[in-house]
């Protein structure tokens, strides 16, 4: 099951760095933005980490994006949205995106599980 | 500006009651699933009502719904979530959905603006 | 009432003549086409035009074209679909689509009604 | 190619059962609600499961779910809609939908034909 | 004629300014980042102004935009797109994106001829 | 890596015929259009062919279907449009259609990269 993480990881980051080697400026600060976006800023007023990796998770399901979708659920567990949430976001998701989300539910929930095992096996 | 809000508010109720009493079970049904998927569930170690509200907020705006984005702004606002918290969750939308979310953001905004001069002025 | 449906036929036929007049090849058979696709081959082994036309009304629903749902539905009404089986295109497209759906959900029921209304004056 | 229908079977129930233990009132509803939006309700003077399963295949296409539309073309076959009758929705779906629901009719095809494979074998 | 252009502008500029104004450093960088995508390259070997601008015109129809259309006819107007030249954009994006498409279309055309009109008499 | 680029083809050409020999006309005229929309028609004044085939990847991007992309890149090696160029195309349909473009822009660029590849070897 760990493997479908590793594998998503290492597609993810070398296609990333061949990308950014092409040295387009647009789609490099787009890729740039990703990383204020999802900044914490609870301590000014604005929201945690937490509820702005369920934002992009959420999106990212009813735009129907499998890999967008894995790349936010690695976040969401690395801070530490715990199963029941996450699950709650998924639900809210198919209820505004209908049933034809569901195909993605079921692979967003392999791979919940497969963050799980590994987190697990740490 | 506050007209902005009564057109709205008042249509939708007008047409939600037809849409009810032509008596489908399942349209009956979907309606109702909205008040389970959108309730607070924070003190079962689920996930807050304002969370879930920008949850439906956000993925509003990537599928571009102006009448979905101004009801669910409603409902942000009563429950609290400031502008800050907002516009970060506009920022997001937009980064996901892209420049041809930007039509519907100028909207969201000015309805934001309706419910900000409605609630002074209450 | 019966004025939303002529308005939305005048400009609709207004403008398709406009786009036809700039006599570009593609788009002229595009137009064609529909003529086609949607006309009634059941004394053949295919699909009646009743069928086919609640294939047009669902298919632009849950894409949430709210003239293309306005057109499908004056020609499901020509073509005697009731009320009972139009309400279960609706809940078919809306539990597919989501609650997206319901904003548009709420302006097709409002142009259905306009159309029957158009019907008992005849 | 039997096997195309199998795997797609087997991953879909496995998955199915690991969201519905997770026990989310919301998805567990949706699902639900499938079972009743596609019944028979012919005799009620509603639409027939065949019209109904159409439906659920075309809007299935115009939004491009593969999985969607392997399940709906599973269902088609089982209540015996026939396959000039399956390309003329097919052809409604791309008519709507644009070329961009090509490679999605290609493996549609590709499905229908491992149906009517196996159903020979049968 | 000449209001339908005016009034989109208006209520554009006005409202791009209040979004500014709110001072989220995301979205600001989104509405920089336009600026920098549609620059004309081509003296270094990239794209020209006039293929940008068309590129924008129909990535914004197929993702059925009317705001967005409307922005990049009036850029394509400027510099000096003919009209064969958009009828062949509009082609492919109806191509492409399917008879959905058609309805924004209609408001294409009509608001190029607008733009046209107010050539004309400038 | 030319493997990606002939099954990718082989899949394509055989499913085609399987489509045509269904013999539905409706899906064969959408067919045929694809050769007339895409023709260079500089001469009379209208878009060459490597505009169409640009317009042709950038809303085949925004839509987010990778065999369409990888369709238009083909015909977009064959036409002659260099890298920087195509990284341009792929900048504007990144922005106007969000973050979640970034998956298929991924296995775009390692598509490009295979038909450079192959036509280095060549």
């Amino acid at each position: 099951m760990a493997d479908l993480i590793e594998e998503f990881n290492a597609y993810r980051t070398q296609m990333n760095e061949r990308i950014l080697d092409a040295d387009n400026k647009v789609l490099k600060r787009i890729f740039n933005l990703d990383t204020n976006a999802y900044a914490d800023t609870s301590d000014e007023g604005g929201l945690s980490v937490q509820v702005k990796e369920l934002l992009g998770l959420s999106t990212s399901m009813v735009l129907r994006c499998d890999d967008c979708i894995r790349y936010h659920l690695g976040k969401c567990y690395e801070v530490g949205i715990n199963k029941k949430q996450i699950f709650e976001a998924f639900a809210i998701a198919n209820l505004v995106g209908g049933t034809i989300v569901i195909p993605h539910l079921r692979r967003a929930v392999e791979y919940w599980e497969a963050l799980e095992a590994k987190g697990e096996n740490a």
